[in-house]
Parts: C-alpha cells; structure tokens; sequence
C-alpha cells in the first residue's frame, strides 16, 4: 500500500536501534492502528470522551473493581499527580534515594507539588519495612515534614523487582503507620511479565493505594494514567492533573493507546519480550569476563561495571548511557523492539572491545 | 485496504460533528501520516533526536533566524514554561481578565509556576497600551508583584485579532517599561490566516519576545511548542520544561507533527479552513433574528447571544458550550474538519430551533 | 529612674510623627512593659509556652468557646497561612479588587500559598454577596480554580467598615455556596471601636470561619495571629504555621504582647484613639475647600483627593503617601500615638498649603 | 524601680532554666533596653528606618565593605530567603544530610523556595569537598535539579565547628564548579567565639557568599538577618523577602536588637558565656561513668548518649530532648543565661541517675 500523505519526511534511519532507554523505541504499530482508528469525527475534549470512558472497564478488569483511571501526558506527571493526591500541603514522601522522583526529575515533585522526598538509601532499589523506619517518624512534629506516603518503583531504577509478598509487606507496614501508598509503575508491566502474575496482584491485591501506570515504555507513542486504587484516599483527582497541567485537550488519543495495550495483551507481549531480551543480554555479557553485572537482571534492564575506555568505544557502535560514570557503571535497556539479532550484535561488539 | 490490526475498537460514531471546540476535532490525516513515518527504529529520547533538530529550521522559516522551539505537551504548559521563562520569582503577568490564562488553567500559573497576574479588563480580549497601563507601574515597590512580562493571546479568547500594527504597538509599549511581550498562540495559525500574513508577522517582526505556538487546535493529535525568539530573555530553557513536567520522552512525535504543519501549508489550510467555516457560520447567523453575534469574528469562533431555551434545544442537537449562561452567551467553534454541510445543518437547525 | 544599659543608641527625633502609616507607630508602652515581664527565666520554644496556653483563654473571651490562636509574626504571614487552611490545592480565594492579600503582598497568596484570587472590583473595599456572585461558580469545572474561601477586610483597605448584618449576609452566601469565610482583621479593633460591639460580634457571631487577628497596627511592637473559629475547618494548623515560615521561637514574646491588648481593654483604648484621630481630621479637612474626602471614614484612614502640588509641599512638612498618584488620591493614616496637636497641626499646614 | 505597668501577668517560675534550647532562654536585658529606647515617635515602616540604616554600618563594621543586612523573622525565613536568592527555578542546594533546612523546616525550603535539596551523609555534620562532590554534577542535565549553592552551618546543627581553614576550601571547591556559598549562621557567634575569631574571618573572608545570621539564639527577642556578601550574586533582596512573608513592617525593633548585639561586644559576651557553660557542662559530663559524648563540643551544644530510663528520669528535673531516641541519645544545649549554679546541678542530677 502507498504510504499515506505528508509534508513530513523521515530523517533517520529506522534500522539502528540502541540499548540506551525504551523510550529510544517508538510506539508499537497496534498502538498507532489504534490511533487512527479513533481518529475520526468529534469526541468531547478534557476526557468526556467515549475512549476514555471505555478505558474505566480495562482498568478496573486489571486493577479491581475500584480502580479508576486519569490518562495524563508523562511519567513525570503521573508521579506527581498522583503523590500530591495522597498528601496534605505538610505531607511528605518516602523513597528510595534512588528513585526517580528523586535523581531524575528536576525537583518537580518539590516544585509543582512542594513535595518533601524523604529519602533512603537502599542496596538495590528496592525499600524494605525496616527501611522505611529510618523515615516513618515525627507525625506530630510540626519541624518535620510528615511522612503520608510511601512511594515505591516497580519493577525499580535499578532493574530488580519486587515480590507480590515483598509488596503487601510494605503497604501493611506503611498502612500500620497511617501512611499510603504509591506505586510508580512506569515498567509496571515488566515487573508483571517477570512474575508472571497479573498486574492487579502487584497493586490492589497487595494493597498499593494509587499508582502510576507507564504506557510510554510500554509501547505507546506518550501517555502514562494515575489509577486510583483507595477512591477514600483522593479527592478531585480531575482538578489536581488540570492544575498540574498534564490534562490532555484530545484525551481519547491517550486512552485508546491504553486500550491497545491493555485490551489483550500487547502490554504482556511487549514487556515480555523486552525482558526477554534483557535475560538474552545477561545472559551474552556473563559470558564476557572482566564484565560484572551489578543487580539481578528482572525486568529490562542490565547494569554492568566495565572498563571506562571499553564502555566508550561501544558507545560508538551502539548507544547507551553511563550510570555511574566514575565508577564505570552503565546500564543497558531493552525495548518491546529489541530483536536477537541486535542483543547479539551487541555482545559480540562487547567482546571485540573487551579484547582490544 | 486493511485496517492495520489492533486490539482496540472505536467506540464513537466519526460522522458527527458539533461546535463546542476545535479540541473535539481529531488529529490531520497528514499528521497521523507523519507520526507513522517516524515511528519506526530508536531515536534518542528527550529532545535529542532528528525530527526535533530538524524542526528548529521550519520554526526559523516561520519566526526568524533567532526561533527556537521547545516542544511541550499542552497549550497550559505551554503558557507557564513560556511565563516562567521571563520571570523573576518576584515578576508578575499582564495580561486581559478574560485570558485563557486567568480563567482557564484552574490556577496552573499562580501554582506551578508562582506567578501573580495582573489583569486588566477589555471590551473584545484585546489589550492596549492604555488598557496595559493600568497595571504597569510599581516596579520599585517590594510590595506590588513586578510587571515583568504582558502576555496577549492571538487570535484572542473572545475570537477577535489583533493588527501587526497594534501588536507592535503593545511591544513598544511594554519594552519601554521593560517589560517583555508572550504571544499565546494557541490560535496563531487563525490569526495569521485570517490576516494573510506570515506568522512571523505577528510575532518577532512586531517585537513579541517568547510565544506558545499551537499544535492541538490546528490538527495536531496533541502537542504544543515554547518558540522562544529573544534568546537574551531566557535561560536554560530545557531545565524550565523538565520541571514544569513538560518534557516529552519520545519527543519526534511531537517534533513531527509540527513538521507536518509548518513543512508546507497544512497549518495554513486547516486554519484558513475553520476560519472561513466561522465565516460561513456567522453569515448564517446573521441572518436569523434575535440571535446577536458579539464580537467580530475574526478567526474561528463565533460568539453569540440567544434565548437560553433555544440553546437548551439547539444543544440537543448539536454540542456546543455556554459561555456566560447567565447572559445567555453561547461560544461556537469551527475546527479544521467541520464541513459547510455541517455548518448550514447548524444554522437550519438555529433557525428552526428559533421559530418554536 | 535611669535607663537600661545598652550599646544601642537612639538615632531618631522621638517628636516626629506622621500619617503615613499606623506601622510607623511603636508599641504601645504596656506592651513593651509585657515584654519585659515575660522576659525571665526559660520557657519551652515554639509555642508550648505558658504564655501561649494563657492567651488562648483571652482568645475565647474575645471569640469565643471554639475559638483558637496561632500566634505569627506579620499579617501577610497571617493572611496566608489562614487562606491555606480553608482551601485545597486547587481552591481560590474570591476578594475585592483592593484587598490587602491581592494589590499589597508581592504575590505571596500566589507563590507561597498557591492560592488564586478571584477579584472583584467594589466602590468602596466591601464585598456585598451579590459581588461575590460575580466569581461565585464554577465548583464542577476542573478548568477553574474552586472558591472555596471569600476574604474581607475588616476595615477595609479603603477604612470603610461592614456592619454585623452586612458580615453575616456574607458569611451565609458564602456557606451556601460551600464556602469558608476568612476575615482580615489587621485592624478589626478599629472596626469593633467604630461600631462599639465586642470583636466577637463581627466574627464568629457573624459566621466568619477563620481569621487574621491584627496586633501590629493595634499597638504591638510585631505580631499577628491566625483566629480559627471553626475547627471543623482546619486541621494541622501548626504544620501549616510552620512550613508557611511563621513559626516563632520564642513565641511567648507574641502571645504576651496580645496578652496586653486584651486582658483588659487597651486594644480598644488604642483603637478608639486613633480613629478619633482620624475624625478630627476628617472634620478638620472637611472644612478646607478643594479638598475632597473619597470614602467614609469609619476606621483610622481619610483618603482625600487634593492638587499634586499642594500634596507633595504638605509632604515635604508631614510623612504620608500617595494612594493614586495620578488621581491626586492620598491617604493619612492616624494611630494609637496620634495626638490633637498632631492633627491640629497637619489641618493648619494642609490650609496654608492649599492656600499657596 | 516600678515595674511599668500592663494588663498581662507573669506566668512563669522565672528561676528554672533547662537544657532544651537556647531558644528556651528569653532575651538580653541589654536587648530589651533597645527596644524600649527605639520605641518612641515614629519611624518609616518595611526597613527605611533609621535603625536599619545605622545597621548597615555595623554589619560592614562585622562583614567587610560589600555587606548588606535584610532583617528578617526567624532563622527558616534567612535560610529560604537566602537560598532563593542564589538559586534560579531550576536550582538546588548541596547541603548535609543533618542540616537544620533538611531536617527542621516541614519542607520550607522545598514548599516555599520551591529548592530541591541534595543531601549528603555526614560524620559529624560538616560538609567536606569530597563529600559535596558526591551531589555536585549533572549541571548539563535537565532531569537534574541544578547544584547551584553549597550551604553549611557554622556551627552546625551538631555543635561542631568548622575551621576557617575549612570554610575556605569549602568555597573554593564550591566556586571553582561555579556553585555559591550560603552559611546558615544561626550560631555563628558561638563559632567566632570558640575559635577566637572575627565573624568576618568566617564569612567574607573565607569566600562565603550569603549567609543567615543569627539573633534569636544569640539574644534577641526574635529576629535574624540575610546578610548578603557578594552583591553581584543576588538581586532585588527586598522583593524576594517580600513574598517570603519575612517583611517586618515595624523593622526597627530587629534592627535596633542586632544594634545591641553588634555595637560592641554583646554579640561576643552571650556566645563566649554559652559555649563556656557547655565546656562546663562537658566536662562534667566526661566524669560521669556510662555517659558517652558523641561529638566534639565545639559550641554551645553537647550531644551524648546514656541509657534511656536515666534520660527519662532526669527529664522529670531538667527540660531536654531527644535527639535519636531509638540510639538513646539527647541533646544539651546552654544559653546566653545558663549559669555555672545550672550546670552543676544537672551534672549532679546526672550523677544520681546514672547511679541509681
């Protein structure tokens, strides 16, 4: 079929693809079918549409019967949406040091919400009950900023997962202590295909109040969704993404994204095989000595420490980013579009320069 | 030939049509196109890739030598990246009373970016140097919030445009005090459209320092641009837009609906397309007694006055939205797909709705 | 008696007064004697003080039973923490045109509270409730920031004052709206003074939900307090007290300077005086031709419109400002320290200089 | 002498001081004689005063030629004054993990300045330029907050002291990657005095660029000052403080209170005999077996760990607080007016608890 008409061109070359991020890749061709078939004639702007309404049943089929979602724009935004929804103006939130509301957003979490992150360090990403005691303290203390939500990643920064149990102990621990919780699931799915469970066990079921629900890494063109879990826990979710500026005017088209994911299982398909071509990876690099792989590989990420001058000459053949850069740390991503071949390639050029 | 397969359905009728917003529009066939045509192989993430760098050059062709653009999600983070950008956390805004800004951005300026606005009242939408006057004083006194920045909407709130000659006029004007100029331009398409001139016409020929170029409303799927024109203004732009949770992942797709647009004449065609539809619209209007049009119709929007009853059944047929209920103000909006059938379906029914 | 060693000196002519401002006074002597008294020994900081917890029982006299006292530091401090308590962070605030909180605060409601304010423009500083009604809507439109508080003055800005009827037609369109009223009360003394009721009478017998108790302007050497009445409308008050940078350390030195005004009826003494004052010189002025008086003065304030020059010769004799330079409006404040002579003398030079 | 006379009563046992808080203590005799000498006539309001004047000159007297003095409240309002002042939108403040603007605020910082901090673990609360160069990177990385200021207590939250020496490595280190330098001199005058030094020779001398400077600890009744060092550095201070509602509209009663402080030497007299009480106080502490000190006492602060049930116990006699209390430790800190009688009745109050 010819290619339908544009004034736009293509500029790059659609052959080379990298290990630098899942947001490296495009959006899946389901994902962008879904789009033009809900491109056509009127819906009513602001999320009044029939796409966003037909998403409340996906998400309630996937996170239980409570689960209501707000489609916004980014991962930036569904987190601080989602935290300010959970915390009063002298609220605060727990976190790993790691997490990305923490490194790798600019501070908007502290700017647009005046969120207080109350950080831990943490071995692997990952929070633990005892951890969250280093910060679950002072409700009473109006010096301290107070502690009302725990926010946790999953699948993590750091590539590791946590267990359905690992999960339900944290949000007893926060619920004991008054506390919710909040779950930034932009790898969500990854963490769910590693498990092999539905994403409903890693939420709902283990008790997780609201959570971020990633649709860009997961294959969408943009657009992630706050889904509220505890309807008790929020109010006028609607007014707090309109003043955070992440309410989309053409929402459907950030709902039917969600519903090409999650209507079946493209959103399993995809996370799937982008961990599968993670382990693929893991599996290559352990074999390549003097290459140490830092964290457990279980989602679609691999940590590596590397001699510096080998890291950078690969990056002249493929593209990916340094973690720790003085330490030698790099991480290597894989997207729903990685293929055998390209993790493949990859090793072999790992090895080549590891010779050299 | 085939559909290209998807797990999603379309869930709405796409033969209809209404006058409520151009928001209710979907996106261009030839942006749709463009999206697909980028949308294969990786790209770096974050701004980084081909389609926005080439971007940079259509946003010169159309602002000048000196435009930048900044890709953003929505019109509101548009406008408070732009603010933000020339602003002191001690500055203050100009800018008219009924400015998308003050009304409808559920505080998103006063909130995430901390600015105070100081608005003025207006006959149409239209601010003037004298009408800018009223706020424009104090600069010395710690007390008032600074005039820092007048922020005009082109086409306005209210569908009415300014001339070149009296943009110019009010960058003069807030120049000699110091102050710079925003265009919100989430209708800039309209006004220049409708005043057959260039874009840049309206902007950095007339002295505007920053503008918010709009994406969505000209038949974008979503996606707006900070064009930054006076480089001496701003600073560490990209830094403003990751805080402000502006920042797209996979920005080419974003960047190449923009090149959609501006590569030739598609913004051009679907503004000159809905303005001449409102044109057609407000000649039916006309000549149906007792409904009064409001302001000149100078884009694509037509303001109207009528009896609220034969709202309430004209409503039922066709959407559209109250502007002032209590006054029995109506706004209709003409988008780039409206047809003339639609628009003469309306002003029948208009007419039959009136006779009852 | 001798003086207290100190190693400051005086460097002012201690017979100088003006009408500039009724925070060009000191403190009243009684408070600075309360001072003294309080300052021995130690006293546990941030407000768990004895003079804190005694000040609340006057509080109650005052406001009565529910009524409690957040002691701060300035009436913008005040003011924002009050709005805070009363609004979620998607509320706005519907005032005058003229408040305090709109024209006189460098955007502070904004910046710190994140607050918006919906202005209403009034002839003489009052709201009434069918002004109110004018930004009274909107509670289901997430593209509009909520009202959910209306702020008055009480005096007003302009030195008019609301009877106990008007107030309580306020608050009660405001409850039926759903709204909470806040009520500035830097010079509510002068209010109660003019209109010889108790304090009470204009607030909590009134309806008034929370309010900013002036201590400044009644005679204090600094300090103002927030006043809940409805508890049931607040909740962590001393956090927000806090984390709005309003928290004092020595706390007892606030609470024992309004231990002073109120334990008997010095905030009246000094309230009553100086609008005395002010209608001596409001009957002193009334009485040069070519001078006109703008509003009734009903609190410490005349504001007059006179010739620039004869304004800015008188200006050269007595300390006062221009509230609209270019309208010729000015205004003179008088305080608790203002004596006959003083006023007598500012009348006389006021006739030589219209004279001129 | 007669007292003068006022409606409000003495409260409090004027005999019992505790170890709390230098904030427990009330203020200076000296101070209050002052206030009591500024506090007739009338003076200009919001800082043109004749006493914020006369300060300039003692703060250049302090803190060399280019020094400015912006009186403000309290020490939470210096630091976010400050800070901001050296911060853009996208900034954030390099500081230790222990420090009172991270630990003490209820994120004021983060709510009202909007700053992301970026805390480091320390020993003993002193920042080294090996441990800011764990936070100071990424200036070219949007998704990072900017490092963009180093701020430091001297003395810190942990009664440690930094050396001249070591201020100045701090601020080269700081410079030389283009940060500034923000001293949080709540107690700078008991770290002058320890180390027997001008303040100057820790602030403009050692390259500070900004610092807080305190009075309420060191004596006064209320009231701390932004003390701007390097001009170029900052920008419209009085706005800034403004809409950091730390504008005191009467301002000469701080001014004339750091006049008392600074004119000679009571500044030095209260934070000599502070810091001598905690020697003494150390001293006697060392000679109690089972009572560990845990960082060196370097001002007026002694931090030590005992078993819980004896700090329980000698709480029923001494005020103090906890400072881990799961590590059992506490805090004991003297005050201008802690006399040797105090500290050897604690000592011998410790003595039988321990030995009980």
């Amino acid at each position: 079929m010819n290619p339908p008409k544009t004034d736009a061109r293509r500029h790059h070359d659609p052959e080379v693809r990298g290990f630098a991020s899942d947001n490296y890749a495009g959006a899946h061709p389901e994902v962008l079918a879904a789009l033009a078939l809900a491109n056509v004639g009127h819906q009513v702007a602001y999320g009044e549409d029939e796409y966003t309404e037909h998403l409340q049943g996906l998400i309630r089929s996937h996170f239980g019967p409570t689960a209501e979602a707000f489609p916004v724009f980014n991962g930036t935004g569904a987190n601080v949406v989602a935290l300010q929804a959970v915390t009063d103006r002298w609220g605060a939130v727990i976190c790993a040091e790691s997490a990305h509301i923490n490194v790798d957003e600019c501070g908007a979490p502290e700017r647009v919400g005046g969120l207080k992150l109350l950080t831990v360090p943490t071995p692997d990403g990952k929070l633990t009950p005892e951890l969250i005691d280093r910060q679950a303290y002072g409700w009473d203390d109006e010096h301290r900023a107070m502690p009302q939500v725990v926010s946790l990643a999953q699948a993590t920064e750091l590539g590791t997962v946590y267990t359905p149990d690992e999960i339900r102990a944290l949000c007893e621990h926060a619920h004991a202590h008054g506390m919710k919780v909040h779950l930034d699931g932009s790898r969500l799915a990854n963490a769910a295909a590693t498990l092999n469970v539905p994403m409903r066990t890693l939420t709902n079921a283990a008790g997780v109040d609201i959570l971020s629900l990633g649709g860009t890494k997961n294959g969408a063109l943009f657009g992630e969704a706050v889904v509220v879990i505890d309807q008790d826990a929020v109010s006028h979710m609607k007014h707090l993404r309109k003043l955070s500026m992440q309410l989309a005017s053409k929402m459907r088209f950030v709902s039917v994204q969600f519903e090409a994911l999650l209507a079946r299982d493209l959103w399993l398909r995809n996370a799937r095989h982008s961990n599968e071509m993670a382990q693929r990876l893991a599996e290559g690099v352990r074999a390549v000595h003097g290459v140490e792989i830092l964290y457990p590989v279980q989602a679609n990420a691999v940590f590596a420490r590397l001699p510096h001058d080998v890291s950078e000459r690969l990056q002249k053949r493929f593209r990916f980013y340094f973690w720790d850069e003085a330490a030698g740390d790099v991480r290597w991503m894989c997207a729903f579009d990685t293929t055998e071949e390209d993790v493949d390639a990859f090793v072999a050029a790992l090895k080549e320069e590891m010779a050299r």
